[in-house]
């Protein structure tokens, strides 16, 4: 019989999952320490709030959802005779899957303005999907970290952002560096190059500048017929791209000073920050062609060769397509699958993130797995992970499978243990053996001296 | 603009979604304790996994997936043209939304057997999708909580079930009847009543006891086509449904005998437990037509008008639909959303669940907003919830702010407090103030004072 999951999803065995609460855990309680709080929103949305919001390629990538019933009732006929899947699909699938946690946060925004209060602060960990062709490192589910603030367009957001950055990296033990810039800047640029009307074009090419270098830049900017002249000037302005410098190209650019004044007042707020990791102005970062309108973020490993691990920024008008117009929003991602492929390689997971209990207790014979029950019963009252193997079979057997449980201690009840009490400990991994009371083990693990 | 989700689906605010972390983390500690460890499976599991596992009408409430691109390419013509949703189904979509917790369980059983070890413990939290009318208290996308262990017999495990029921319920508030019976009990009544092959009508009819009664449970085998004499003889034994009573019934059923002995060895391993709720043998409990074979549960509020809250058993053939034989589980699931609405219901969520952070700053201009920013960050570097009011606007839309945050402390900051470095702590419950340094409030709170 052939089972198997779908392409592009996995299992988590319980190593995996244990690795992943972790992260997410660590990563949740710093969102709490700075007054986020939870929301969900339904992995199910309605495909008339999902469809146009990430581009054409992004429409692609939704997963539909068949309406149930007799769907072909309300078919378009047309499409079927013309066997246009495309052009059939919303007739018979009103929904599809969550794709990412922007849009679905906005519309949750909207839909309860009246019962949050604005600046709202907000923390949403879970799954989206994509139907994306699935390759390493690139899942069809995948789980986001968002944090965002709507309704306020202070600064200090934008420099709490940077802090959790820096606390939650710090925390996990990656060495990072943290880049800001904004939007306004590159656009600024743009201005003094002449090329206003080619922004996008412009973003495009430098949001490839990790990946294919400056001559690889200019190369798309010539390729997209960005003049010579205006060339130059970029190439000029990223020659010497200092904010002190910016700010003498930008003396004919409103919205390049003001971008100039945005990053400042960021850097104001963390002034007497210790912050753990490299915090760096950098006027090349672009976050290509998304809704960013003001400051943005990038996070990439220091130790670890891998794309971009967290980003983010503040887009001016979050809700407007659900028809809330002016709420500002700034916010970050955590590139969760990315952070554990990098924990995993650095063997940075904690090394008590074991799926094995404390205790394990083995037993002799039937009487001893009576007298077993209520020992790991006075370990589980005490908070201890405790297991009892679940039938007094040979021994060789029952240790064969205490060896790969992972449990940190071994005890073995026989006729002695009954009659005195006491019981011994085997610890596994040194092998040394103690005896003495479960009560004392208890009152020991409690005192932190085990 | 018309902004909505689906029917059957829901937004978690944060005020809800805190409480339902509280509530699946409570349960989770509890299956860590004995030993369970956690696995996850995709949401979207090929429906080849899915479809037959939960009866035709489970086959409908399935929620299936489109397939991406050209599904029209591989579409069932002859189901086009007879317009026959139901045929073609199947041909234009490969995937469906995760509909429990076993099937996916038992799948990862069979395909992960190499890597995991036998018995295996395991829980799972994750959300379901049934395309269920929705009504009152039932959803198209809930949450199961479930802990089952594959591949061994012991009942140890049923006596360890009945302690995590006991010890969930004890820990959430919530008093329980934990009730148990064996369907072998309930084969060996049909067998001492002459109708062994009417087992199923049998169960079904008392499994609606608690709902019509013992006439309706009548009523029902008599149309059900259950001879006289056999009821006379089912009215009999439920007439005296003791243990030992039942051992006289079944002297001619071995598969009764087996079920009474069964019952008792898990109360055998109970004896010297103390356990905070009822927990007793019912052998009126059925569990319906489901896959169970051996011990069943069944958990009850008190003081809840409600059906069951939790319950489960054993099924001697978990994986066998996915080819590996032989490998006997037992489990029990949490109802999460019932037990979500008792604690609502009877405000037995802790008081302390709330979406407020634990101090809330507000600056009386930009200087003091720059103070204020490394306030806070002194009390989130001591872990506590922190916050503070994003600009230096007027102090009465900063204290609207502030008494609807849910903030357990205000500190406002001004020009008296940069100099001092004393803030004022107005307790916003109390209305009590108090003024010291930061770094005072923080060791007080350590100390568990404030």
């Amino acid at each position: 019989m052939n089972v198997s999951i779908p392409k592009g999803t996995r299992d988590f065995t319980p190593v995996e999952a244990i690795k992943r609460k972790y992260l997410f855990s660590l990563i949740e309680t710093v969102f709490q320490k700075y007054a986020y709080v939870p929301i969900e929103t339904p992995t199910i949305e309605n495909l008339s709030t999902l469809t146009g919001k990430y581009g054409e390629e992004g429409d692609k990538l939704l997963f539909k959802v068949l309406n149930n019933g007799d769907f072909l009732r309300k078919a378009d006929q047309n499409a079927i005779s013309e066997m246009d899947s495309h052009k059939l699909a919303p007739s018979i699938a009103d929904r599809g899957l969550r794709y990412d946690l922007t849009v679905p946060f906005a519309r949750f925004v909207v839909m309860h303005q009246h019962e949050i209060q604005l600046p709202f602060k907000r923390y949403q960990i879970q799954p989206v999907w994509r139907a994306d062709r699935p390759q390493k490192g690139r899942y069809r589910e995948f789980y986001q970290c968002d944090v965002d603030v709507v309704g306020s367009d202070s600064l200090s957001y934008e420099a709490e952002f940077v802090q959790i950055l820096d606390e939650v990296f710090t925390a996990l033990g990656i060495r990072v560096q943290i880049r800001l810039n904004n939007r306004k800047i590159l656009a600024g640029i743009a201005e003094a190059a002449g090329v206003s009307d080619r922004f996008s074009d412009m973003t495009t090419a430098i949001d490839k500048l990790d990946k294919i270098g400056w001559d690889g830049v200019f190369n798309e900017l010539e390729q997209r017929g960005i003049p010579a002249t205006a060339q130059n000037r970029i190439r000029e302005i990223f020659n010497d791209p200092g904010l002190d410098s910016l700010k003498d190209v930008f003396l004919d650019s409103r919205t390049g000073l003001l971008g100039i004044e945005e990053v400042e007042q960021v850097q104001k707020y963390l002034a007497n920050q210790d912050l753990g990791n490299a915090f760096v102005f950098d006027p090349t970062l672009a976050r290509g062609l998304s809704y960013y309108t003001g400051c943005i973020f990038e996070v990439n490993a220091l130790d670890f060769e891998m794309g971009s691990i967290s980003g983010g920024g503040r887009y001016d008008d979050l809700t407007g397509v659900f028809g809330l117009k002016g709420v500002s929003g700034v916010g970050i991602s955590f590139g969760a699958e990315r952070i554990y492929d990098i924990l995993e390689g650095l063997g940075l997971f904690p090394e008590n993130l074991t799926a094995g209990p404390k205790v394990l207790c083995i037993a002799m014979d039937q009487e001893a797995h009576l007298y077993g029950f209520d020992v790991v019963s006075k370990f589980r009252r005490a908070g201890l992970h405790a297991d009892l193997y679940p039938d007094p079979v040979k021994l060789k057997k029952q240790m064969k499978y205490a060896n790969q449980s992972g449990a940190e201690y071994v005890v073995i009840i026989g006729e002695k243990e009954m009659e005195t009490g006491l019981l011994t400990f085997k610890h596994m991994e040194s092998g040394n053996q103690e005896e003495m009371a479960p009560e004392a083990f208890i009152s020991r693990l409690e005192q932190g001296e085990a």
